[in-house]
């Protein structure tokens, strides 16, 4: 049951569009001396963006800095799909992201609205999940981007059950252990029996049942206002979310700036950081780094304890 | 514009369930050298209850502390009729009630499962919301305590303009003047004009729009994880949010125990705390009353400053 331990995880950080703030982003966090250490680094990206000692692929020419440009979509699309040749190939062990423009992938033509789109599709990946990691909290989603009706649609069992599978698997990546996973109910008061809408009882459950019978140390359908003040207190290690607000509410309230997100399903370990490609303040040196390096070090840490354990 | 001020608001205030820790809870508000000053007061409840040196209107005899009985339903229930006679007979200005047991008004039988719906009851009102207040953030909500899909359905554009002229009439009260009130979207981002769902667009921002109308500073739809953490930094005054766990889940993570609730709708403005009746401890003199004095306080602000103005 023990995880294999390698002593230099091996990050493959993209970019992201160089018109945007991701190159100075990758510059601030590999020159941040408690992260370079954790990790071997390569960029994939314009040459002349992130001139850290990392390895730079350069895969693009000029891009203007500022604006969203089909030349910087262009160039943030090739930076990824740079990134998961080399993860593909075994020459990474996980992949940081830096931020895209919607604006500028649909100057270039693509349809992908974002990066997890994009990589869904460059690795014959589906169903998805987000993990957002923020102060004390680390929230998985069963839904997203969605309405709120389609989302209680799409609350059922199973989905629900792989929720906690992905959750409990990046979990034990994340603290080292199996861990604790506390499931939030649909309903006020995850439907006080019934009383408040039948989800709970028929969906969710029925599904932290299942999760444990695999040996899932999850909890569940929970009170979502009792339960985000005990996750943030400590009491748990992943919260599950039902739906975008539901999660996004209490990380963003308690991120400060420093949010993470990891796609979950994908063949590999993902994260990105809480910034947009920010043309407002691109190459201007303001941008804060809070984020992307609370990213990096995520991924180093999670990448170094391997893939994860089953029981 | 002027609203009438008193220099002595007048206050009843139940003492609960004498089973519970309300009587206890009332009684260490009213000892506090910083609630003392602030209104008249007058106690509704059992006479070996709260003996502060406010007015006690005894209403019934001895009931068992430390569980849910039947004379302690009953006794909760006299407390909150002689406190509404009270107030219909224009002898107090508003109603601080101390926490129930849903058992015990069970046990002496009747249906109501709260005060508030006794409340409700008892004034003929209905269609109230309730308004919740922890730290920075003060929310009223569209619907409370019904399944998220019936919520869904109840947010129609009467019941977001209802709740928006209420949190106006109240937010002038707490404030002292014509409050900021920002509304929470239903979907993701607020629907991202109508991609995630259309009620953001049918219900809310015609509400909206109706509001401004009528001279409040109401803003909306707005994506529901910016509003939050917007509105506890002070960009807002009030929020309204659509359904339980959206406007729960950010007043539990901030409240840190001393959130307060006002009922809004009934021909008073009536606070409660954030407590339970709490048998396991009763008795003991060990609960916190941090939100009891919360809500005094709140009560005797508010009702300082009279009721709310029309514009």
């Amino acid at each position: 049951m023990a995880a294999a331990v390698r002593a230099k995880p091996r990050l493959v950080i993209t970019s992201g569009d160089p018109g945007g703030i991701g190159p100075e982003l990758v510059r601030r966090a590999l020159a941040d001396p408690g992260i370079r250490g954790l990790a071997e680094f390569t960029v994939t990206g314009p040459a002349d963006g992130p001139a850290a000692d990392g390895a730079v692929l350069a895969t693009t020419g000029a891009v203007p800095v500022g604006r969203a440009s089909a030349a910087g979509g262009r160039a943030a699309v090739e930076a990824v799909r740079s990134a998961v040749e080399l993860l593909a190939a075994g020459s990474a062990d996980a992949l940081v992201t830096a931020p895209v423009s919607k604006e500028a992938l649909r100057l270039a033509g693509y349809r992908w609205p974002g990066q997890t789109e994009m990589l869904a599709d460059l690795c014959a990946a589906s169903d998805l999940r987000v993990l957002l990691m923020a102060g004390p909290l680390r929230v998985v989603h069963v839904t997203a981007h969605r309405s709120l009706r389609a989302a209680i649609d799409a609350v059922t069992p199973a989905a629900v059950l792989r929720t906690i599978e992905l959750a409990d698997g990046i979990g034990r990546q994340l603290v080292g252990r199996p861990p604790r996973v506390a499931v939030a109910g649909l309903n006020p008061h995850a439907g006080e029996g019934g009383i408040l809408g039948d989800e709970d009882e028929q969906s969710i459950r029925p599904a932290v049942a299942q999760a444990r019978s695999r040996g899932i140390d999850a909890s569940g359908p929970l009170s979502a206002d009792s339960l985000f003040p005990d996750a943030a207190a400590g009491g748990t290690d992943l919260v599950v979310a039902m739906y975008h607000d539901q999660g996004h509410i209490p990380v963003k309230l308690l991120g400060a700036g420093e949010g993470v997100a990891v796609t979950l399903g994908l063949p590999f370990l993902r994260m990105s950081p809480d910034h947009g490609a920010a043309f407002d303040i691109a190459g201007q040196g303001v941008a804060r780094a809070g984020s992307m390096t609370a990213a990096v070090r995520a991924a180093a840490q999670a990448a170094g304890r391997g893939s994860p354990v089953t029981i």
